[in-house]
């Protein structure tokens, strides 16, 4: 149904829950947020969630399918996120297992402007597998982070990115980093012919946002790194529409939603969900890390991040997380070429950094 | 410990788990995202988070306390919410049930600009409970909507909201509804001599929030409502200093965060944090109604938003979800006058919005 946004989920009742009921409320409550009683049938045709399909799974387990219009959305990711776990995120035994976009939303999200095409033109690599690697830990000076980034690019890491959790604190405040490691990465790229980037992490409210994002553009960055959940999702579109810039997206504070019975399916939110609000790559957990994503979850992330989807570009997959170095050359013939092997602490624990990158990169691109 | 952030744990111990290693994971992950063996012991000394305290509680659990310095966080809401749940979020176990907040903390967030005593001067009710509506369903037109907001302001309900999924859908523009139900609110109380005021719902993303915010300024408003785990929680802060507004906050997206065994303690999350971040009044659904929190957790809530904490002013507890108007002034002896109850669909399916509406205010502040 092109004109309808079209939701599937896995419903868990309780006790003495009907599924009927379950799939009415949830209908209701992503909706008008009122009891049928109270509204009038024009209301309850055009708005109310419509319920396609009601059908058992395995023991208290139901799939049901829901379709909304889009006038309950507008244009604007905001009030699809509500629709999709707005107040239902309040309530038990409900996950988001599959959404069908139609192509009204698709347009107003829009999607990354770079994709895997861009990004690859961006770091001068048109094919084989991509490096990252992480400049941490917090507690360094922006001088000795950046002496690293000199060092990941002469190694030939495709793109150098802050950590995540190095934001504005004290010991390397942004500006001073910022500046330092684009001079270190403009050094590095004049000794290697190469072009490696520097993407800074940008994460923060809603006024030091914008002036990072400006920061970033004015000092030669192609992209930035943003903590989506933490900024709100919205910031990867700014970042695209009003600054131009490639945009990774990393999933701090994603985790919450992926419980086996309430939540959002990992391939919907760090796949459907950051591709379409702009991330140019999606960083997630690999399985076998310090995390617990089965290597089939990464799988259906790469999967939702590359599937055509009309009009939109595709998101180069980031598995990262403590991924091994030994291990990245077999990451790569499983997940394909079009992957970003993003390895911080196995890169760290070799200690010539150039050289461990150098050769970690040759691995790769002979997988 | 004034100079660090001490945040407590209860870890949940799955098979073969130590809860050393789990307390000492996070203590990493969460700051420098490293192996010891990596790091230099100066780095350790400075920024990896102290585990103060490791205690069994009862089968495979413990509480764990963690210090951390602020070193690792700076002044930023953005990087504090990373730190507390960023990365361990997509870990399993880790339920975050006692923060310990440094004054320095309490100073960057802020808090409330209005706070109880603030926002009873608004709408001109110096004590007695508080009454709050919401104006849905969502595919009402906007002068539809604006009818009903008079009908609430001749009854005297104190604010009326937008409906938190009432956002910038065709059948009801923002622009369109604000302007309307400004009118409508100031029609109203030139009537009745009260102070009623209305509340948009301006959840929206980085080019939208600041033009709806400065709209809503701009049209008389006083105070507005946002979706702040949609927006980003920064939202709450940018409306407090850049417009001088007071803010409601609504808890869409967080129910993801309060599960059993993982997440954050909604007194800790609607409480702490959505105050903190600059909320004068914060949403959480009531025990008994649509959703599934217990009165334990409703009267932490309360004591949360209520407490003295260094500086900060108190917000507002503002229970809502499927209240009952027949049990609404149960509530308000059992949460205190302090309170503003919420109550939507009851008075709906009342009929005549003003009459039912100061029937209410009227059993209200019998109680």
């Amino acid at each position: 149904m092109a004109d309808r946004l079209d939701i599937t989920y896995v419903l868990t009742c309780h006790s003495g829950e009907s599924p009927e009921d379950k799939a009415l409320g949830i209908a209701l409550e992503q909706t008008v947020e009122l009891p049928l009683a109270t509204i009038s049938s024009d209301i309850r045709a055009r708005m109310v969630g419509r319920i396609e399909e009601l059908a058992p799974l395995d023991g208290p387990r139901y799939q049901a399918r829901i379709s909304y219009p889009l006038a309950a959305i507008g244009s604007e990711p905001t009030q699809c996120l509500n629709l999709l776990f707005g107040n239902i995120s309040l309530k038990q035994g409900m996950r988001i297992v599959a959404i069908d976009w139609p192509e009204p939303l698709l347009r107003a999200f829009g999607g990354p402007a770079f994709g895997i095409a861009g990004l690859r033109a961006l770091v001068g690599q048109p094919d084989g597998p991509l490096l990252c690697s992480a400049l941490k830990p917090m507690g360094m000076t922006a001088a000795e982070l950046a002496a690293r980034c000199e060092q990941f690019a002469l190694g030939g890491v495709h793109i150098i990115k802050d950590d995540h959790g190095v934001a504005d604190q004290p010991d390397a405040p942004f500006a001073e980093r910022l500046a330092r490691c684009q001079e270190a990465i403009a050094r590095a790229n004049a000794r290697t012919g190469r072009q490696s980037l520097y993407f800074p992490n940008v994460t923060a409210g809603y006024r030091e946002l914008p002036q990072r994002l400006a920061a970033a553009k004015a000092a030669g960055c192609k992209g930035v790194l943003i903590n989506a959940w933490i900024t709100g999702l919205d910031a990867l579109r700014y970042a695209r529409d009003e600054f131009g810039l490639a945009v990774m997206a990393h999933p701090a504070l994603t985790g919450a939603y992926f419980a086996p019975d309430h939540g959002i399916a990992p391939e919907l939110l760090l796949g459907d969900l950051f591709r379409l609000a702009g991330a140019d790559a999606s960083i997630y957990p690999n399985t076998g890390g310090r995390f617990g994503f089965s290597v089939e979850t990464c799988e259906a992330i790469n999967h939702h991040l590359r599937r055509p989807l009309a009009g939109i570009e595709p998101s180069l997959p980031t598995p990262g997380g403590g991924m091994d170095i030994q291990r990245a050359p077999e990451w790569v013939r499983r997940y394909g070429p079009d992957t970003i092997v993003l390895i911080g602490g196995s890169l760290y624990a070799q200690g010539d950094l150039a050289a461990a990158s150098k050769a970690l990169r040759e691995a790769l691109e002979a997988a």
